[in-house]
């Protein structure tokens, strides 16, 4: 397992013929694969050998690391191991498709579990949602530990900070190896406190004259508290534009992480505040279509609505592949007159991973004999191993998707590959992606479709006009001379070809699919997808 | 006219019923234009006013500039107007097209030219390729400043500096409008001068011990240059990599501007060399996959071959949308073994757009009445008029495509919107984009296609098993079940009409198509563009 450039999470751990599955996530579909939204690991090495799967261990409730569950989960159907606000929230996601009474998910006292060969241990550190865990897996060969996503916010504002004490423990008893989150690390420095984007809300909702717009991620549960004691300490009601948002504040509410919640003003009851009275958290930090703040910046919310002078904060940082949507998003606001406040200008987002002296410290900490960079590009699992090598960890290994590496006992190694690639929610079907119905659309989507149908009698005479659709090759009907021509085309074809092929279908489709490609192809520099239909009276 | 987030540029100027056109550049589709690699404006507007169109006036030999006169042209027979090494440039794309003997391009003497009711001027300004030129416009309601993509860069390598001079003349004599580039508004500062990269080259070509490797824009000169002379400091030779790159590279020798040319090393000759003696210059800066560096990155090129240890410097900045493709290609560099330099870390490009304070000392000189900030986006364009405001520009007006304006005499003003928006190369065809077969193509890829034929006689009783394509939409011939039960389907839709209607092919049509869309769509979740033929016998 490990994560690429596409973020989605899931590896698995085996041992004694067992294994586990840590992480189940999603990543998001964009123009370069058409029809499918979501995006999630081809399970079918695990699939192939669910019996020996133990379960499934889930750090925190990030959609990549997350989001994979509903859609997967029918073909693993093992226990869910996780915290209660990471339970509530994939509890939620489950409930769109009618599992969530049919998953157990087990919330381990005390952060502690055995799940056959394995022993399993939560260890409290700090992200950018609230319960984020490592997960320190101990076998009778040794100890691994998984980092999931991290950082140390010495001041998170929502939740204890990271268990340093229990990290430093783990480095004395001895760590086998650190399979970690690389996102980071080619930041210098830390990553930075949740503290200090709270006190940057509370100057400026009071420097603000009118209403103030924050986006950010819905998950975002303490940036969520920093905004709402923020605005209160400035006499601001807030509000939330989005489903997620709202959704998320009510789990955070019911797991105790944000009291606060009561307070919140209904969308409708904002927009009728004074304009130096109210805070508006938004969905759309990254410019989705869909999302509330692209339909407030272009006046097609139902309840929202802004006026010039009014400022937009974009706490959050740009997903790489999202900047040209933001970018376009940003434009439609400050066209009409709004104003854009950005981490670039103003300390209003604190990333959740761990920047260098992180990593540093978490190395001088746990000592481990090998470390695993895993989600981050080549580029950070690069950075990442350097800095490992720098805090004189002996040995690091930059594992690819589908590798399995042998951990311990022993010398560490690239075992074997086994299938990976990724699997597309493609309407209602997982497929793969960039193969079968989806390769065929990326190539119609290039070069359209042509079919026709050619009517014959059984020895090969054509009886009828070939019939001929074109779909994406024509702009109108002002466009008809075309399709007589290839009527024309197909039908020459056939009268071509020796009498005794003519009674051969596929001979007859193959000829005529030849002629009408090479026609489209004369006349529109298009080589599209083609089907012939023989029709024998 | 006046360019958006896409970079395309054409503008038309008018006076006493004629025009003048201001550039015709094209911009490039990526996946959200399947099918569609060039685009340009829609010049629907002024090829159905064709006689009236004196001529063509062109800036300098961005692509952006220049792309879209090879596709237009033919609509338009008109003059070109530029200097030698535009024209070349032109003249050089115009080969593809078998017209570079057709287009008559003009060399203005002294940069001076009158046509019809205007006066140009040609005005030398620097820029990020050789020969960029500012145009005064004059006609007898006053003159209009059109700047074109500009810097002022005291010390640019290649060629003058910006004729300063004369721009402040302009300004003497009353200046009516200024229409200029936004890129860069929101930069502070300068943009700094091509002899700081220069110099950098020199250092860092010194420094590294093994091979270098540079990517840059293929049309800048200056930076080809600057390359050279640093490699020639350093007993280093030249090679390019990347047919543009030579064809740039050739021209600009011809025009005056490269002598080192001649000293430049096949690629051969230089894999031949010593690692530390030699300098490859490479295209695919912007992470093309066809560019020779995306292909010596996955070590597909015929010719060049890197070893662990060279240096990789990408001497140009990331054009927004290319972020996740020039990410590919630095992890693929990385995952090699090679080292990355980019200007985030080194000094080793600087802009060609004017940042801040050049747009300030441009309106200082000049002074205009009017400024109407062009190529960039909203966000760009709102910094630019405020920029200009601060310089006691009386008037700033953001233009939107499409848009006809006064200028003058008396008050600018939006007079009129005509037909604008974006053409596609679609294949051979010129369409417009988002409308039409592109629109089609782009459902296809989200929802593929199905086409039906059904046989019936004369009376609607159907007398073969209907035939079903579904493109795009099943993965292998393991789905043939779906087609069996969309043709039983398809046959159930005819019988269950009224057999008054059956007779009716568009009833017909309309009965299998729905059938046929519903248990798509109940299966797959897609609703396909669908298509029925309909054979009577």
């Amino acid at each position: 397992g490990g994560a690429g450039e596409i973020g989605m999470n899931l590896s698995l751990y085996g041992t004694a013929g067992k294994w586990l599955m840590v992480d189940c996530g999603v990543t998001f579909g964009d123009d370069s694969t058409p029809g499918v939204d979501i995006i999630m690991p081809d399970i079918s090495f695990i699939a192939n050998n669910v019996d020996d799967l133990l379960g499934m261990v889930i750090t925190h409730g990030h959609e990549d690391h997350i989001g994979a569950i509903q859609y997967l989960w029918p073909q693993l159907k093992c226990a869910v191991y996780t915290t209660p606000f990471t339970a509530e929230l994939i509890r939620s996601k489950l409930g769109y498709v009618d599992l969530e009474r049919t998953v157990r998910i087990i919330q381990p006292k005390d952060g502690k579990f055995e799940i056959g060969p394995f022993k399993g241990e939560f260890i409290p550190v700090t992200h950018s949602i609230p319960e984020a865990r490592m997960l320190a897996l101990t076998t009778k060969h040794g100890t691994v530990l998984h980092t999931g996503d991290w950082k140390f916010d010495p001041d998170p504002i929502v939740g204890p900070p990271s268990d340093t004490e229990r990290l430093k423990q783990l480095g004395g008893e001895g760590l086998m190896a650190v399979v970690g989150d690389s996102t980071n690390a080619l930041v210098p420095g830390t990553s930075g406190s949740e503290r200090g984007v709270q006190n940057e809300f509370i100057r400026l909702f009071g420097e603000i004259k009118q209403r103030v717009v924050v986006t950010c991620f819905a998950s975002n549960i303490a940036r969520l508290k920093s905004i709402a004691v923020a605005a209160q300490r400035n006499g601001r009601y807030i509000t939330l534009a989005g489903r997620s948002l709202w959704r998320n504040a009510e789990i955070a509410e019911e797991c105790g992480y944000l009291p606060e919640f009561n307070d919140f003003l209904s969308e409708n009851e904002a927009m009728l505040s004074p304009r130096d009275k109210i805070v508006i958290v938004t969905t759309g930090c990254q410019g989705e279509p869909r999302a509330a703040l692209c339909r407030i910046a272009v006046d097609d919310h139902p309840e929202i609505d802004l006026d010039a002078g009014d400022t937009v904060i974009f706490s959050s940082r740009d997903i790489p592949g999202n900047e040209k949507a933001i970018a376009r998003l940003q434009n439609n606001l400050i066209a009409r007159g709004l104003k854009i406040l950005t981490p670039d200008d103003h300390p209003v987002h604190v990333s959740g991973h761990p920047a260098q002296e992180e990593l540093t410290q978490l190395y001088q900490w746990t000592r481990p004999r090998l470390v695993l960079p895993v989600h981050g590009e080549t580029r950070h699992q690069q950075e990442h191993a350097r800095i490992a090598q720098e805090c004189q960890v002996p040995h690091t290994l930059i594992p690819e998707d589908g590798q399995i590496i042998r951990l311990g006992p022993g010398v560490h190694e690239v075992v074997t590959e086994v299938q990976h690639g990724r699997w597309g929610l493609d309407g209602k079907v997982l497929r793969r992606i960039g193969e079968g119905a989806s390769k065929d659309r990326k190539k119609m989507s290039h070069s359209g479709a042509a079919v026709v149908t050619v009517v014959m009698d059984a020895k090969g005479k054509v009886v009828r006009d070939p019939q001929v659709s074109l779909m994406g090759l024509t702009d109108s009907n002002a466009e008809t001379a075309i399709s007589e021509n290839l009527a024309a085309l197909a039908h020459d074809a056939i009268e071509a070809m020796p009498k005794s092929t003519r009674i051969d279908d596929a001979a007859v489709r193959h000829a005529v699919a030849l002629a009408v490609r090479r026609h489209i192809n004369e006349v529109y520099g298009k080589k599209p997808v083609t089907d012939v239909h023989i029709v024998r009276v």
